[in-house]
């Protein structure tokens, strides 16, 4: 304790674990562009830093948790960011999910100042982020990991250091492809079952029990059975961690035949104006072009 | 109890299987066209059936496990086949992985002679039928499935009746499909962890705890961790799989975008002489074309 926290993005996400660092005792700094989260946060207990120059200014760990590469940068780089307020023997901790090429030159440029960046991206969503069970994947040096770990534990369950700067990203990445493709493949099992003339929610017990089973059959094979695409993780925010996978890949020089077509299905969803459906949304492109749904096959 | 059991079919699946029917004290009556295994099951305490007629015309409950659709064919419907044995009120228990649309016709067939069938693949590998803990996903009707239980208890433990005939090969294919599609996703995570300067070892145990997180994860993670291949079920079995999984996805009407390329990435595997490698080699065409290898990356 003692440390004195910044927290940069009161987003879905941002909101409740800011919450949990104030519960937990923290001297509790924050910033938005949207005033409401602010405010809320603020009444609360929270000091408002009025911009990421003044939440730095007034912390010893600057935590950012924003949507996408460009904003992370924006934060700390860019006009009254982090960067015209940290001091040296500071730490930032972006929690966000960017790219991790970026976050490596974003480390470097910190470092420069004398300030240590870990990337330690989430995963576990909204529910994860209240209910304080969100898993981490951290990259950056072994002291700063050391240091940032009692603030990650009133955030999340699973921390995990997994390398250098960029290392979290990559995982990440990783994470995101996996979860990806294998709602695919349990979308398109269950629509093959649900047109074959066999009850979708059967194939999905027979298969848990074996090597096709996944927390991804369990969770989101029970949300498509329901027909229920409320977020959850949305499609929008898929697609863009899709494109971070296929540029790292392409950077790196892996092929990624089996990821590519879903990586085209996230797109399609969001075309078709479904960005905002749960991930597990990309069932419907399948049902709406085999003229059938899963959950109207559901306890037949 | 009490029921004359024949078996049909004792290759690396079937003599574990016929074994522990046999254990179980079940009247036993064998055939194979290789000698080998008859031999040692006969040396058990089994009886010679010496065709599959011979084993139909000593058994009421008939089990096949065969390669393919055209060998559970010939042993029931071709020369010295079962019909040519069979008595009206037995059982057929058809367990192998074959097409669903044959298999309703071969039901269909057998019906005809007052004989019932039920499809009844299974899933656990030659360690799930040495160990008697297979998953058995069986098709037919109600009856027909409570006389046989007892027997499929004999060498199973997660045993599910999806529906009417068929529904188990469905339910099979559906099961091949997500698990070579989840396997594919994580050879490509591990392999894009790998050349992105990450430990693919840490990245498995990050995922793990996550929505990433898959028996495949756990089990073909760990042999891609470690390079070896050594089967475990085959990429040519698999590929077999594969096709019973697009020509019945076509039949009834499904896209399965995300899954053709990991077919085709089957048919690569093969065409490359390394169809009797486990399936989880499917990572090493990945590592060829990226000229790394996620073994070399592990524990760094």
């Amino acid at each position: 304790m003692g440390e004195r926290i910044g927290f940069i993005g009161l987003g879905i996400m941002g909101k409740p674990m800011a919450k949990h660092l104030l519960a937990a005792g923290y001297p509790l700094t924050v910033h938005d562009l949207v005033p409401a989260p602010v405010d809320e946060l603020v009444e609360a207990g929270a000091a408002r830093g009025g911009s990421s120059a003044g939440v730095a200014a007034a912390s010893d760990v600057v935590i950012t948790m924003c949507p996408d590469t460009p904003d992370v940068e924006a934060a700390l780089f860019g006009e009254g960011g982090v960067v015209e307020g940290v001091r040296e023997g500071s730490l930032v901790l972006d929690m966000s999910s960017i790219a991790p090429v970026p976050t490596r030159r974003f480390a470097e440029r910190l470092a420069e100042r004398g300030v240590t960046m870990l990337d330690a991206p989430v995963s576990g969503g909204e529910k994860g982020a209240i209910e304080a069970a969100l898993s981490i994947m951290v990259g950056g040096p072994d002291d700063a990991f050391e240091r940032a770990l009692p603030v990650f534990q009133v955030m999340g369950k699973n921390i995990v250091h997994v390398g250098p700067a960029g290392a979290g990203q990559v995982t990440k990445a990783c994470n995101q492809l996996v979860v990806a493709s294998t709602i695919e493949a349990v979308a398109e099992a269950l629509l093959l079952a649900a047109k074959a003339g066999v009850d979708p929610a059967k194939v999905r017990e027979a298969l848990l029990g074996g090597f096709a089973g996944s927390r991804i059959l369990e969770v989101h094979g029970e949300r498509m059975l329901a027909g229920n695409f409320a977020p959850g993780f949305r499609i929008r925010l898929h697609r863009k961690d899709a494109r971070i996978i296929l540029e790292t890949a392409d950077e790196v020089g892996v092929p990624v035949p089996g990821f590519r077509p879903v990586a085209e299905a996230l797109q399609r969803a969001l075309d078709a104006d479904r960005g905002e459906l749960d991930h597990s949304g990309l069932l419907t492109l399948l049902e709406d072009e085999a003229g059938a749904k899963v959950c109207e096959a559901a306890g037949t």
